[in-house]
Formats: C-alpha cells, sequence, structure tokens
C-alpha cells in the first residue's frame, strides 16, 4: 500500500502528450490551448470613437467655441473622412474611426442639435475624450492568450477578434471504459433480485465528458480468458482504460493477474485511503515490452511505431471509490498530459470530524458560501456504496492520514464534483 | 434609466416555461431535470456482501468456533444459495447476495485458508460485519433526486442504477444571437483598415453553451428596412432574440425603433451599470398583440397557438457590456425559466476600490483561495472595449451604486465566468 501522495506522484510521472490538433475556434471551449495567441493588430486598430455625439477640434473648444456646424457624419465601417474646416465638426458614431483633424468626441447628452448646428452644453471637456486610442489595449504582436490556456467563452471572443478562425489545441487521449462483474446488467433492464444496473461506466463518461473527453464503453463478463482477449485489443486501440471493479481479493477478480499476464506493469495496487482503497494503476509501455519477457501476442500485435503508452486505471467497483479515484487521479493525470496547471481549491469544516483508520479520508461534502468564506459541511453516507449521497453533496474535502480529528474552522483541500 | 435590481426583476418575471422533452439519460449532463427520481427497489437491493471473503452464522463463531470448512462460492451476480451445515462456510464476493443462513463476513485478509478450509485469525468479529444491508442506503419509492437539479455526473450514476435510460428535462428555448455595425467582418477575412472582425456574437454561443443552450447567429446590416425584414422573421421563428450592438444613440442605432414598430414590448432601456448601460429589454408579446395596434404584417405571420412570447435582450455592442449582461440577466432569465433557484457567491476584496459614478460597478476580478477564503484582486482593464481583459480574470464582482469606496476585506457577490 502507498500513500496518496506517492499514488499521485506516480500517476503524474505516467502523464504523457497526445499532440496537437487544429480545430474550429468556435468548437474549442473547454479545450487546452496550443499556441500562444497574439495580436494580428493594434487593439483597438483606429483611434475608435467610443460615444455617438459630435467630433471637434479640441482647440477650438480650449478657445471659447461652443457652437459647431455639422459638415457630415464618420459612421462605423466606413473609411475615415477629414474635418475640413476647423471650425466645424462631424457626427461620429461608436466604433467609428476618429475622423482626421479631431480630437475630442463629445456625446449626443452633452449637445443641443438644431438646423445642422451642434451646441455644446457643458464647460468641462478634455482633450482626446471619448476615443479610445489605437492600440491602447495591445499592440500588434502583444501577447493575448498563453498557450496551455483552459478555453472558455471569454478566450473565444478574442480568438475571434484576432481572425484565429482555426485553433490548435491539445489532441484527446482515446478512452475505454469497462465495466466487470457478472452482477451487471444494462440501464433498460429490470434485474433480477441477485442483480443492478451498470451505473460507474456512465458516471465515468460524464466525468470525462466534462474535460470534454469522448469515451467508450465496454461490459466483460467475469470470464478470464474472455477479459483477457478483450483487454488485449483495447491495449492496441486506446491511450487510457478505465476499469472499474475486479480489483479486489475477490476468485473472480481476475484484472491484475490478466494485466500483468498482458504486459502491463502495474505501478501500484491499494493506496492508503477511504473510499477508494483497491486501486490499481499500471502502464502499458512499448519500450518495455521490447526488453521483458511477456506475452508474445501482445508484443505482437503492438504497432510500436504509431502508438504510445496505454495508461490503465482500474479502480474500485463501488460508486464513490470508482467517482472520488477518477476526479483524484486521473484528472490531475489528464491535466499534467495537457500541460495545465491544475489549482488546489480550499474549504472551511463547519463542524468537527473524527476518523479513526491511518488513511487519507475522502470526506463528502456539502459547500456553501458566507461572505467569501466557503464552508464545507460533512455528509456521512453510508460509506462507499451509497451513490445517492453524491447528489446531495458538492466535492470531496481531502483529510490528511496520521490525524484523527478534524476541527471545525480548519482548512482543507477539495476536489468539487459540481 | 432603472437600477440593476429592478431591471433584474423586470427580466426575471419574464421567465417562461419552455416545457419539458425526453432525452437518453446519457446525453442529459448539464440540463435541468424535470421529474422526481424515485428508486424503483431498495439500495442496496439484496443484503450485499461488501468484502470478499467468507460467510459464516455468526452464533457458531461466538461459540467459540474458529476453523470453518468451506461448503462452496456465492459469487456476485449468481442466484442467492444457502449454507446447508451451519458448522460451514461459504466463500463470498463483494457485490454478490449474502447466502441464506450466514450472518456476518469474515474477509481474506482476516483468514488463513488451506484444504478447503478456514480458519479465522481474528478474536473480534461482529454480528452482520461486513454486510450492507439491503434498504440501508434507501427505500423502494424513496426520492432520490429533485425535480430541478442540474443533472452532473453524480446524477448520472443514480439515473442508471434506477433504469431511467430517458429522463424527462427542461425543453430549452431556441435562440437566434445576431450582431450588427457596419463594420464588422467575419472572422475568416482580413478587415480593412476601419474594421473589426465580428466577436460578440461567438462569445454569446460559448456563454449560451455552457448552459446546453444550442444558437444560431446571423449578422445584419445598418440598413432600417433590413433589420425590420429579418427580425419580424426571427420574432416568429425563436423563443429569445439576443443583440448585440444599435442599442445606443447613433444614428444608425435603429434597433429600438425597429422593435417598437415590429410591436416588441420594450421593458426598459438603459440600467444605472457599468459597463453595460444601454442595455435594451423586452418581449414580443402575442396577447397583446391582439389587443394593440401594431404592425399588421407581424401579427399576422405569429401562429399564435403553438409560440410562446419571444424575449429580446439587446445588449450594448462593446465586448464586456455583451458578456456581462448576458451573465447578469440572460443567465438568470433562464435559470427562473427552467425552475433553477441560482446560489449567489460572494468573494472578499484584496484591495480597497474607489468608484465615483453612482453607477453599480461591474468590477473585473481575478480570484484566488487562500485556506478557505475567496479573494477577488481587482483588475483594472481600459474600459468597456478591452476583450483581451477578460482572459486575464476570472469574474466580475457587482458592486452596489450609492457607495463609493469598496474597503479591502469586505465582501460582495460575484458572477464567475471560469
Amino acid at each position: 500500500m502507498i500513500s496518496v501522495k506517492e499514488a499521485l506522484q506516480t500517476v503524474l510521472d505516467s502523464a504523457q502528450d497526445f499532440g496537437v490538433e487544429e480545430i474550429p475556434f468556435i468548437n474549442s471551449v473547454g479545450r487546452i490551448l496550443k499556441e500562444n495567441i497574439v495580436a494580428d493588430r493594434d487593439f483597438p486598430p483606429f483611434d475608435r470613437v467610443s460615444m455617438d455625439g459630435i467630433a471637434i477640434d479640441y482647440s477650438k473648444f480650449k478657445n471659447g467655441q461652443r457652437v459647431f456646424k455639422i459638415e457630415g457624419i464618420q459612421a462605423a465601417g466606413s473609411a475615415q473622412i477629414s474635418l475640413q474646416n476647423s471650425e466645424n465638426c462631424l457626427e461620429v458614431m461608436t466604433g467609428a474611426v476618429l475622423p482626421k483633424n479631431t480630437s475630442a468626441v463629445i456625446r449626443y447628452e452633452d449637445l443641443e442639435i438644431a438646423n445642422g448646428v451642434a451646441t455644446i452644453q457643458i464647460n468641462e471637456i478634455n482633450n482626446r475624450q471619448n476615443i479610445h486610442q489605437k492600440g491602447k489595449d495591445g499592440k500588434v504582436g502583444d501577447h493575448l492568450i498563453k498557450e496551455n490556456t483552459v478555453i472558455s467563452a471569454a478566450e473565444i471572443g478574442v480568438l475571434a477578434t484576432v481572425g484565429k478562425s482555426k485553433v490548435k489545441v491539445a489532441k484527446q487521449p482515446t478512452v475505454m471504459i469497462v465495466s466487470t462483474g457478472d452482477e451487471l446488467v444494462g440501464v433498460d433492464e429490470i434485474p433480477l433480485a441477485y442483480q443492478i444496473r451498470r451505473s460507474n461506466v456512465f458516471t465515468l463518461v460524464s466525468l470525462l465528458e466534462k474535460l470534454k473527453i469522448p469515451s467508450e464503453t465496454a461490459h466483460i463478463t467475469d470470464d478470464k480468458s474472455i477479459l483477457k482477449e478483450k483487454i488485449e485489443t483495447y491495449l492496441q486501440t486506446y491511450d487510457v482504460l478505465l476499469f472499474s471493479g475486479a480489483v479486489s481479493k475477490g476468485k473472480f477478480d481476475f484484472l491484475p493477474e490478466v494485466l500483468n499476464e498482458l504486459g502491463v506493469e502495474k505501478l501500484f495496487h491499494k493506496v492508503t485511503q477511504r473510499p477508494g482503497k483497491p486501486f490499481w494503476f499500471g502502464v502499458f509501455d512499448v519500450f518495455n515490452l521490447m526488453k521483458e519477457n511477456v506475452c508474445q501476442d501482445a508484443k505482437n500485435s503492438r504497432d510500436t511505431k504509431n502508438k504510445k503508452n496505454t495508461v490503465v486505471f482500474a479502480f474500485p467497483g463501488n460508486p464513490i471509490s470508482t467517482f472520488v479515484n477518477c476526479l483524484a487521479y486521473f484528472y490531475p493525470w489528464y491535466y499534467k498530459s495537457v500541460g495545465v496547471k491544475q489549482q488546489i481549491e480550499t474549504a472551511i469544516l463547519a463542524e468537527d470530524v473524527h476518523f479513526k483508520p491511518n488513511l487519507t479520508y475522502f470526506l463528502q461534502v456539502k459547500l456553501s458560501d458566507r461572505f467569501g468564506h466557503l464552508i464545507a459541511t460533512p455528509f456521512s453516507g453510508n460509506g462507499s456504496g451509497d451513490l445517492a449521497s453524491l447528489v446531495k453533496t458538492d466535492a470531496f474535502m481531502q483529510l490528511p492520514k496520521d490525524t484523527t480529528t478534524f476541527k471545525k474552522g480548519e482548512s482543507y483541500p477539495i476536489i468539487r464534483y459540481r
């Protein structure tokens, strides 16, 4: 058994780069940017009128002039025109180029206009007012968005502005999610007395969907030869295999054995945590395969040129264990793989918590906000089988081992799932 | 001009129910549940073995027996078997039904097994241990998920477990997003000196995508008759129209006029806020149309039986204004429409902020977490045109009007966009 910290480090050390692909920018929300986005021109690209009104030569106002004949109009989207007579003005619209020979914009609210003449109603006007100066927000060549940013709606606007109709993003790993266990039937089926429906694979599909990772699912019965045959194919096809179940000490928990026979190197099995202890993690490493004496079929079937390692997360089969381990290990592995630095979030315990076993405790909590303080109220479910408890909570609070009492008011890391 | 509070109330009062649809549960993440999810059987549905090991008659252990002959095996997914001789035991696997005539499970770790005989190595065993009791997590008929819950991965697992392969969710409104402004060109195009690329519509598409609302986009040139013609069609087709631009005082800001002529009732124009002040909001109400003397074409073309009101959000055209107003008004309108109670989140100011105008100030902030305290560090961009500043920040902090100094350490509501 290894600690959560060691397990996480091992998982992170197995992160790998899946390359880059170019996709339409409008489909890139939630994906990881894999290029620096640079301004293709100044921001704004011209001295931009920022209020509807008139543009004048400021020096005339300064010299006491208040009445300006309207010479014409500068609309947004029209080429720049010039003020011909510096004692006149031009009507200007928000978004328009500031006309030549003008240096201040007075908004309609501060004007009276009659018979083609604008009279300024206020006495305080600044030079260059209501003009959004060329290059003020950024210069051509400025870095606007850094590589490895998670793209959100805010980035979409910038991508559009600089003309990035296609954008480079991290390629997603290909993922197969496999459930095992003869007690499982389909969601559409009516289970017999001793059966239950498959649910963990769908939870995992949804957790991956949150990361914009598409996945496939399969179910394998508790038959060693079938399990081996199928997994061999999956190892050739996918970058990641996620399993739920068949990693404990049961007679039909063939998974660790089968993975070993197929040449998947076990990096750890069992972590000092609750829930989720019997977590098995390994890597199918092409390079090792070549050196070591492993199943010849697996070796032969492997295309060593085009295929990277396959990472195998085999989670314990109970719902909360699968859920917490996906968040606590697969998520960090993914973020590391695509180059994103994950922020650790913390919350404040609303009441004392006692936990005796010398294990890291992933406590389910309900989050609430009080004046900028994030309060975590513990929820005591019925242990790791109680899937319905996830519906009532928002996050896992990660309470360290080697401590049995966690005091109200203390803060600890949380992993949100809502 | 009305206050942010009044504007928000007006928007919320225009919320409407778009009905319910049934979709495959696996596609329902992010959608709003429109039925109560009830346990179709007990949770767990049988006395469930929760450790791999042996099942015994506890009274035998209590009477001092430590050595049990293994009579057989109870696998997960097999019909319940019976212990024939109460002095024997059965091997049992996690997830299996507890065999008849047994009352405690001892895990393999606490056993020695040799020649078909299990010897218990520990002296403390409890009646019913390692048995997840039928109905402990929930009884048949229990409400597991309430109507109006936003479905996440946690809910997906429960839906699968109770066999809800299809699930009732709130129907999404149909949305058309329209940009106006002759200075705008496509993302693929190279703008002339006085032009810029369209960006706000794509930002809005992404913000709606976050709510799982699909949308369409269009661009209309600053020509009143074309604007009128197109909007008339949109009013017949969509539940919501989102505009960006053409709501200020400019000569070509025809939108309020056109909407009025088409029978869209203006509920407000301009809100005491920065940025986003010239926000125009109205409703195209079929019932009012019948009573009042409005454009006959609009009346005729309207299918009053099958079509609900069309709600019109016309946002100011600068990027930050459009962004903040979508979050501050469209989001709450949507959540109200689909029956979700939005939680208000707050954060703590990291430094003093001074803001003179008597307007609600949507301050851009960068969020960070310190021991469960959510800290908001103000970011002073270059005003509402500076789209790139959104990339550097995480949320808007809503600072009330009637106050000019906001002190470090005070907490205020925030609207996150990351």
